[in-house]
């Protein structure tokens, strides 16, 4: 070990899906990427409800031990951060007992199944006084880091209008299984709660808060086949003529409307039955000097038009980031080697821990989880009574 | 001349401007593309108000002759087809005469500056019995014909969704003169009618008809050096600090929700403040078997997703039309060639002729015209009151 | 008719095909844009070697008449202009005749069947005097003019390489027809004289006289049925099982690495049998300060990169061409609303009657048509030797 | 512990640049990727010159030591994998060692500084029985791992030709400092060795081996300031202009036409001086049946053609990879989520130590790197003599 070793911070996961093991990559390398690292994450405890796949887990995932009971987590007083990547209908429960325990927090998104859950984990974290951040990743994203950056330095000007998407296919063919990710009562909502939450998050990010929203939402499938094992599958893998259907009671699509508190407009569009279309978040944004416009999908490349660039060389420049942008150093030596799914966990996790170590706060936190679902409620409101809705502020429980 | 030469109609062309060029373009070259051509369009007179204007077009343009008053076109008994390539505000008043004396008539977009006047237009062309149509051109792109193909053959299935936009940013520049795209008196409306329209087109041509609209509109430059000549300049050329400045009095961004008769939603962005966005007419229809994307700003292209396709070589096919395509066989031998602007007016020309020839109807007629108002109506009335709007139906006045 | 009106010239025009129709639109569509015109160019005589097949052509193109023997063309004291749109064979023993009989000749590319035959054309034009041009149209795209301009202004810096392509897949299959352009008697060669030259011109126009080239040639389909009618049909259209075959004699495709006199390098790779390109023309152009990218089947755009760009918004620029590009003022009044194939025979035809009337010269013309020749003879004993080969110089032949 | 526990397999790394970092995240993320996974891979030592870089590296890193001598980790019998990251002028000499000593070996590109060097080594690790393995990773894309296996289902016919690019621009500015990568006695060769040979790679994975090139080398930059430090560094970073100055004696550029064993063609170009492009691995392959086109900036994707399509609906297939493709099971649950660098690393990882811990081989291996080292022989010479020369066969030495 060398004098400047960064400190060791015990980890504590709830939850080995797809998101389990994205956060367990993000803690073997994000030192190997941001030196000298803020902390070294260290793998103790993993949780899975069945405890060989717990087990198994760990081994897999790099963690010192596997538990059937994420309250083993709560209650180690060896662990620091707990790690919530469970289904959304198991984040307050949780969350909340981690405050109380003193942990700080990383949890996935949304960050509850409705917003009053959320406002009780708000409240938890912040009298509990721990760090607490919710994973709304994409933001991460170097390109995006750069587009907020560009909008800050004011080099497009005033933004006139956002315009935003998140279209999937996975749940486009009636045949999938019904996943909890189609059911209310674990999931909260549908296409809403799972994909739009991102570009809202994306749009607060880059133009800042939404007061008015104005929305339709769309159901398209309204039964599935049951699923037979418990696993958090995407798409259609299983076509059993035979299998029983359950109801699918949350939405598929939603488009919304929206008005910004500085003065620009812009709209969302989210689907998961938009066929081709497989992690396309796009946004175009328009300033008076000048247009930003990024599709995930080609996630290295940023578009950046500027109105003052000569009349005959004037065009969208497409960048590549690299290490003249945000991150970049900590990423690869050149742009275009690679940014993946991965990096985006990397940047989230160094961001967290540098809050976690000199007890500063991170974004997006509980407080924009929270008003996240406060746009989510007047979305649904909006698309009830066919009119513009006025957002409800977080108010007074919201100390920034 | 052989046996099967197609009959001489003659054209009285009214307006040299940007559309004039186009316009006569068309009747130059249909024949060229189109063979056996339904008719020799013969450019006979052309009308601008200055007649040193006039002739100096018509030499240009390949008229007979010029002239500097509308009427001489009106009431010259050797011409059977006027076209209306004025600002908007003089189309009434011209197609109605035109209709009364029984010209058949192809007249620019948007039919009129408001949908009362539209209607009297329709009503007139109807009493009249004359061949009408409203040069909406870019349903006629070779790529968003074959959209529609693919879709009445039910090939991506039902369609679920439809998001258009048409972003350009030639107004961008509050520099630029105040011309009449800039004022209400003579233009109707600013975006919505110059441009939007163009997509509600598009949408209708593709999706069906529009029963509701939530929409929003937005006012960025409010005035503009007056301009000295009177011609039809796009963008900023003149920038003179001490210019007297007018007031600009119509919108320059919509954006709408959309509801067809067929369960389909959709949204509708346009701008003429777009940064970087030159003719950015682009439309992404979600189906249930399958998605078509479209840019006309590569307008050689139409994307085209199929759920039937084996699961690992799935994608969207970047179809370059050509030969095996609508109205293909006209235009060139191999796909790529080049697709321009003015193919598009060639096609409009054939379809329009046809229809004349034939004494058929053609599409879009003055009741696509006048539907389009109505759905401006709906998209204002809208904007003001931030709900959700039914679009009035054309109802009696229209017999298809 | 004003006082500046432009003076009329006739045109005889040799061939009624795909490029007939090329040049009839060009004919009729140069003064609407080009305006004061050079010129305005009447279309007089068409000839086709069926005299009904001539007669429709005129009605169908605008020609007072249509003869089935070219001599009258020659012949005719009114016509000035000459225009040669006829298979390959044929061009040097009508440009000679031509020219003997002081027709100014625009030629349709490739030049000749052999260098022998363009050298032999070369000499009586200029023994003649007259105004001569070879139609590699591609050069007048407004975005590869818009290369050419900023590489002359040296905003790219000194050219280190050009990487040039053609592709097509129109005689991918074996089953299309043994057209005119599979006979070396008739065409002189195969996908070098038919697309490759393309390339060279433009990679002239772009960085120089080439002094060296190093070429593989590949053959790979060796015969097709038998062509019933005579048409210049591309693709494959007509499937007959019991058709009798003919032997192709041409190549399908060649590569060649190249040197400039600049001491730039280089490469082009043409090929009519690569499925899924259409008119696949592009050249990248890595110069000390910048690069260029270009795609035909993308041709309103060009990509542009400058090394002087901030290091965090450097990247390619997609430039759309418009007013403020090379031709601009003539073409459309904003960019993207759409370049086609006429567009660059409507700017060619200006160019060719600019020099005719001020008795000047036009590039490209039968010195570069005779020079890309020599160049064609270069590959083919490259490829034949395997080695690299200078290309013999055009000499004391070319005054320029 | 679970009963199927992978066994775990010490590591030992030698360099722990760019490429150091990389194959630890590989390490680390390898099993949970591919689980059940071949093997756990334990990393127990990393060596670095400076005994202070070795032990902040193994802090970093995740290895349990950090050593000066990389001969601790030859002489160390708990370990069995010797990872080769170190510049090229060392692969010989620590491989042989490593052969000798029994190791299993995963070595960086390009596998020497000569082909004599890369007999070498493939002889010694013949001789030793050992697993030996050459880092080209990027044939381990996915979207090339399918193209691969297209081309080897027949999906597009008989491959006619092969077009392939490596262009990046980092060493374009002559002001970025003298690295080892300039230095032929360090790097053994500039652009030819360092990417190029990458493309070599991919050719011969997609298409064959090579038998004949026909190439020419450009040298652009011949002198650079001297680096003070040693690291890896790409690009310009420092510019001093009192630097002195070192000299450059590596090539800039390599263009190579190709002819492969099974009768197709192809080109290569790979340049360090291309403004504009980072990464810019392109291949574009044509088929009797269809075509494939990639373009590792976009690397998600791969265009894939089919000629089998209907003529109305046939075009580039733009295929994001996820589960259905190779590997896809291992990596993310949808496509476009983001396929990064390091997942090309962790395949690579993946597939090394199914080789470990079957006893079998992997591609590519000591064999690929020498008949790469062949072929850039054969490069150099025909850029040298200016025409075609054969590729030396590898033979007797290699014994598949």
């Amino acid at each position: 070990m060398t004098s400047n070793t960064p400190q060791r911070i015990n980890v504590g996961l709830i939850g080995g899906g797809f998101m389990g093991k994205a956060h367990s990559l993000s803690y073997a390398a994000m030192p190997m990427f941001f030196w000298p690292a803020p902390a070294l994450p260290h793998r103790k405890t993993i949780a899975e409800l069945n405890i060989d796949v717990a087990r198994e887990a760990a081994v897999r995932y790099g963690f010192d031990e596997g538990v059937s009971d994420w309250r083993r987590i709560i209650e180690d007083p060896d662990i620091q951060v707990v790690d919530i990547a469970t289904p959304n209908d198991s984040h307050a429960e949780i969350a909340i007992a981690a405050a109380e325990a003193g942990k700080h927090i990383l949890c996935e998104k949304p960050l509850a199944t409705s917003s009053e859950e959320a406002r009780r984990m708000l409240e938890a974290v912040q009298k509990a006084g721990v760090v607490h951040m919710v994973a709304f990743n994409y933001r991460r994203t170097p390109a995006i880091a750069l587009a907020r950056r560009l909008i800050e330095e004011g080099r497009v000007g005033k933004v006139l209008n956002f315009r935003g998407t998140y279209l999937q296919d996975w749940s486009a063919d009636p045949s999938g299984p019904l996943s909890w990710r189609f059911q209310k009562k674990i999931a909260g909502s549908g296409t809403l709660g799972d994909i739009a939450t991102h570009v809202v998050d994306i749009a607060r990010y880059l133009v800042g808060d939404i007061s008015h929203v104005n929305a339709m939402m769309q159901h398209y499938i309204t039964e599935r086949p049951l699923q037979s094992g418990g696993a958090d599958k995407l798409g259609a893998s299983e076509k059993n003529a035979d299998a029983p259907m359950g109801a699918v009671d949350v939405d598929d699509e939603v488009m919304t409307l929206l008005r910004f508190d500085g003065g620009a407009v812009g709209s969302i569009e989210a689907t998961r039955n938009g066929w081709g279309r497989n992690n396309y978040i796009t946004f175009e944004i328009h300033g008076t000097e000048g247009s930003i416009s990024f599709n995930y999908e080609r996630r290295d490349e940023l578009k950046v038009f500027f109105n003052s660039d000569p009349g005959d060389v004037r065009g969208f420049r497409t960048i590549y980031t690299g290490p003249a942008h945000p991150n970049g150093g900590a990423l690869w030596p050149i742009p275009a080697l690679g940014i993946g799914y991965g990096e985006t966990k990397i940047i989230e996790c160094h961001d967290f821990f540098q809050a976690v170590v000199t007890g500063g706060t991170v974004s997006p936190n509980f407080e924009d989880g929270y008003i996240t679902a406060l746009i989510e409620d007047a979305i649904v409101k909006s698309s009830q009574e066919r009119r513009e809705v006025e957002v409800e502020r977080a108010g007074s429980l919201v100390k920034v």
